[in-house]
């Protein structure tokens, strides 16, 4: 008998084998593709996201991006191999939360959710099996197992044009890594989806693939103000205290987030206040509000056997334990149902914000082995290539069912969490390499904080502020250092001014932050996106010294320290111990962002401002809704004064986002775009105009004046 | 007709899942465990070795060694997953070559054959699944493919102890790494083999591991002695130049080895002399041989199409290419078959002595990924696991095929390869984790050189020197830098008196070796394989700035820097830079090598000679064989003149084994163990003899004279 099946089995097998990949294009340039036996729980279902139907299915019809006939897909020993083509000269881009390199082609990646170990391996915090292709398309491989991907490194014997072979001993041209023409896939499962994204240009394939994923994030507008987490084991008068230094001080300050402390247990937690610590947390959250400061809370999902949920939640939690709590199947409804009622009854019900998610990644120290069991039935590799995305989903229905919109921060992500409001943020702390991770999380549909801590010196504090201020969430994570913006008094006015800017900044990023939302572009995102950008990857002789690069191996150079903040903007941050650096702009003409000067068109310029200043440059034409600056969000139905600056000499408009910025309503039509216009006249002199308001839609801006910064 | 066969497929998966493992005794204390559908093609069915029977049934029975019914084994999604018993204070050693740590309890490895890169995460070039517990077993999990192992890291709900969760608010001494009771075994298969051993403590039980794999490896004699690898361009001139200056400076040279520069073409390679280098390949190799100098060859196995048998061999080779040069699939009989004709033809029936098999670890950017296939029908990753294990397999049974023994180089090994005559080298460079190789080569059944290459300093030459001279393979690799051992004049005599110790150390290695292959004892070892030692892994506090340690994670101190050679020697290296080091002692009255006089007994004792030494330790009653120096390994049937060395206080013996030294006629009785004894008279002065040689038997031995070292 068991023979007989066998046999079967292996029919059914081979017959899967000679199966090509079902194309079905789903919406204009969106094919999904089928092969195999593809698995029931992927990436898409953990994240149920819902495609922006309506905005894909107005864009423009294209043809699939490369011949299908070069899509190679079989089935070996029950597992999938998929084989994408390379051109020659094509570049790939993204494959999840890269810390130290932006060009992918080169590169082996196992995609494992996990803590960022120090190496582009494909371990991080969102391994996302995205990628995008210079030539315009992206490729999403829709599985939630590890999925290993030879990114142009394997080369076949029956390779399209396969490289000459060349004898080492002589020939000097002789490369460790060949030509290789195509992506392989290898997925451990009898079958999968892959959905192809097609595109005029990289961006836009980036766009189809966040508004297949329900587009991108649109955060509440405080989420776009300053944060500050304090000490671990603050207490509720600690934290007013803090509060008011903020106040006393002049800085900004939208909302506070609370570290283990405020649990009665935590690693694992309790999800309760701890009674000695915060006696009456309903009542510090009142105070905060009065003060335009929200709550943020710390969790991770491990539960103590000390907690209330405990017991009821026991049959429907994992086989193994973290940190001898209990593991939650985020997966499960029971489970779901029991956590959001103690979230909704100790936290949401008085007013919480949001959470911190912790820990919710790896390492595979803390968290459960691949065997683990889940009561849904999902594996362990599943759970935990989904779990942050389970854990970002539960929280996020909680608020939607209020109608209020949360902002919070989580450790891991996936694929079609792009919806999620929450930031990825590590344990990590290389500036440099945060800002490589800003880079890449635009290729992924994920946002990144390269958050401040603590610093050796006040110029590393400054410099990380500074570039914090350009990024999805101005954090400062105090939890262990207790540092404060004030902290070095040597650099407290520099850094001042830019916590002011940020909330100056705040129109501009807020209507960048909707078109992520409405129309998928990102904006934090890598210069190769823009149009007129030339830093290609380059490989440059490695070590020449046989002993410790016996391959001779060459080394990448790369643009990853440079990036576009929405628009118009580019950021170029400088890191502590530098006092200049180079910066290439894409064509067209480019403007300092403080003086309006002109800088550099399509070139490789030295930056060298003192320490005062971040180089900051705006594209010819660019427009920047500003504010006055403050010290808190402004209230859903205040009004606010704009000052609108205008860069160069070409004419320029701008589509400006309003809505009430705390609400949902926005996905019932809420909202309004309101266009600015600056034209030239005959005499070649600048004037702005901004639409009027719209009878029925939001509006939130009152006076509005022009600056022309480029005398 | 799919839905019934996905549903008789789970049903037959259920069945599996519900078995236990059906364990069998195949030799006392030796039980092989069946679970669900092992495949056919693993480690040991690649390795092909034939267990020494009848030293095994000679052992004496045992009880299995844990609790049957601790052992689970369950089939989740068509994987594997087993888990075996672990109590408190137990530790796990082994798991393969690991280069930085000999405690593997806390450790997660995924076995993978591999460069070595930097970190003990399984990926190495021997990635043996057998571990050792210390409380005197091991166990094997005989598969190809990569498995994951949880040493004591899981925590599971349903755990026999399970620990307490701890308040990390409150409780100081909360830990990131709860205590937890199993090794947790994922193995991507749907079944698979185990087996167990016994032993009276952790070294008998490798003893059985050893045996059940055919015994270590005996090298021919010459083998120990010393081996220059010459630099890559070489021609034959410059070869005899070297080995001429050898003589001129009076410096031992059993070997030479020929880097890339012999062959036509290489990277990929034809397998091929290169008529301008090398135009008389015998001719050469004739005139070494009568100074005592064999030659070795470089190769990897990847095929230029230029090589003659390029056309004949494509059929039976890989998807995917290396270097653009096809992969002979080492699986398939008509390749070997190829092969073997080749090297018989061009290098075996010259005279060439081995061979350095390179680059069948990895990495993975130069070979065939996951899913490469190949035509004997095994996977890529099974290829992977096992083709350094085939690859030895197949240049060893050419040399059997002639009843010559060699000794030659590989970079990827892997169980059940015991008994094949190759050391394990690699292109890292860490004299300290050099030396944590070989303490971990001993638990697995492998042999490691501590390589000289070049140095910066003429300390770290001496250093590095002295301590190759006591492990498997006296290698100096000049491929790339040229060193001479000579090349440093301010430590040229030290260098010389360690290379002609080597030489004088000869009988003493040999018999060594030769107790690895009669009753499975590795020749260089861990110190906890030693009777008394009492060094045990110590957590102490790691950095306490939670920015940088946010979860306060513990380091973990173990003696990985000693080692035993032998029966009796214990080695202690000193690196570059040290002028002092401490030493662990087993219990036991301990002698300084070079004089004789006692150091200690159980304790830490701190070592400080000056440059010219390594410090190097006898146990009480050690016997140590030596010959006198020379340039030279005896040939086959000259006699050599021994002073034998005692050390310490109590009497002694000795089993010093003897043979023709080069054929396998040792494996049809044709060797001899001659019996040293040291007794004390009545009046406590010791004497010395040794047994007469037996009639038919070889006997290589002439005078012999004892030394007693400690006065």
């Amino acid at each position: 008998m068991q023979k007989i099946l066998i046999i079967l089995l292996l029919l059914l097998c081979s017959q899967a084998k000679a199966q090509p990949i079902q194309w079905k294009e789903q919406y204009p340039g969106v094919w999904k593709g089928t092969f195999g036996q593809p698995e029931k729980y992927t990436l898409l279902s953990a994240a149920d996201s819902k495609p922006r139907a309506a905005t894909l299915e107005q864009l423009q019809s294209t043809d699939f991006p490369f011949p299908k006939m070069e899509v190679h897909a079989e089935l070996i020993d029950g597992k999938t191999y998929v084989r994408m083509p390379l051109t020659k000269n094509e570049q790939i881009y993204g494959l999840g939360l890269n810390f130290q390199t932006v060009h992918q082609r080169g590169k082996i990646l196992n995609l494992h959710v996990d803590h960022y170990g120090g190496k582009d391996n494909g371990r991080t915090h969102a391994p996302v099996p995205f990628y995008v292709s210079s030539k315009g398309y992206g490729v999403l491989v829709n599985s939630a197992q590890y999925l290993t991907y030879y990114v142009g490194t394997g080369v076949r014997k029956d390779a399209k044009e396969p490289a000459e072979p060349k004898d080492r001993n002589t020939d000097k041209s002789w490369n460790s890594r060949p030509y290789s023409d195509a992506v392989e896939i290898y997925i451990p499962a009898a079958g999968v989806e892959i959905y192809v994204f097609a595109g005029i240009n990289p961006l836009d394939a980036i766009k189809r693939y966040n508004l297949f994923c329900g587009g991108g994030t649109l955060p509440p507008r405080w989420g776009l103000g300053f944060t500050q987490r304090v000490q671990k084991l603050y207490t509720a008068q600690e934290v007013l205290n803090e509060a008011a230094q903020f106040e006393e001080h002049g800085f900004p300050l939208d909302f506070i987030g609370l570290e283990p402390g405020w649990q009665s247990r935590a690693y694992p937690c309790t999800f309760e206040w701890d009674k000695g610590r915060f006696p009456d947390p309903a009542a510090l959250i009142k105070k905060l509000a009065t003060k335009g400061i929200r709550l943020n809370l710390w969790t991770n999902p491990y539960i103590s056997p000390e907690a209330g949920i405990s017991k009821a939640i026991e049959p429907y939690t994992g086989s193994h334990t973290v940190w001898n709590g209990t593991v939650p199947d985020l997966n499960h409804p029971e489970a779901k149902k029991i956590l959001a009622k103690q979230f909704m009854d100790a936290q949401l019900n008085i007013g919480v914000s949001g959470y911190k998610m912790d820990e919710v990644d790896g390492y595979d120290y803390y968290l459960w082995p691949d065997m683990a069991k889940f009561p849904s039935g999902i594996s362990g590799i599943q759970m935990r290539q989904t779990y942050g995305v389970l854990a970002q989903k539960l929280t996020d229905s909680l608020y939607r069912n209020q109608n209020k919109r949360t902002y919070g921060l989580v450790r891991a992500s996936n694929a079609g969490a792009n919806n999620l409001p929450y930031v990825i943020y590590n344990d990590y702390y290389s500036h440099q390499d945060f800002i490589t991770a800003l880079v890449n999380s635009g290729f992924c549909g994920v946002l990144w904080t390269p958050e401040v801590r603590g610093s050796k010196t006040g110029q590393e504090w400054l410099r990380r502020f500074q570039s914090v201020v350009f990024s999805p969430m101005a954090m400062i994570n105090a939890w262990s250092s207790g540092t404060k913006p004030w902290s070095f008094p040597e650099v407290a006015d520099q850094v001042k001014y830019y916590a002011q800017l940020r909330m100056e900044l705040m129109p501009y990023l807020y209507s960048e932050f909707a078109k992520y939302h409405f129309d998928g572009t990102p904006p934090f995102r890598a210069m190769v996106l823009e149009e007129g950008f030339q830093g290609q990857a380059k490989a440059v002789a490695g070590n020449q010294d046989l002993e410790t690069n016996p391959y001779l191996e060459a080394v990448n150079r790369e643009v990853k320290d440079q990036y576009m903040c929405g628009e118009y903007i580019l950021v170029a941050p400088l890191f502590a111990g530098e006092s200049s650096r180079k910066v290439l702009l894409p064509k067209g003409n480019w403007y300092d962002f403080y003086t309006g000067k002109y800088v550099g068109n399509g070139e490789e310029i030295v930056a060298n401002p003192d320490m005062d200043r971040i180089p900051v440059y705006v594209k010819d034409g660019g427009i920047i809704p500003m504010m006055g600056s403050r010290l808190h969000t402004p209230l859903p139905n205040e009004k606010v004064d704009l000052t609108i600056r205008h860069y160069g000499e070409k004419e320029g408009n701008y589509q400006l986002y309003d809505d009430d910025g705390v609400s949902f309503d926005y996905e019932k039509g809420s909202y309004v775009w309101r266009r600015v216009l600056v034209k030239k006249d005959e005499k070649g002199s600048l004037s702005g105009e901004m639409s009027k308001p719209q009878p029925g839609k939001p509006n939130t801006f009152g006076r509005v004046q022009f600056e022309f910064m480029t005398k």
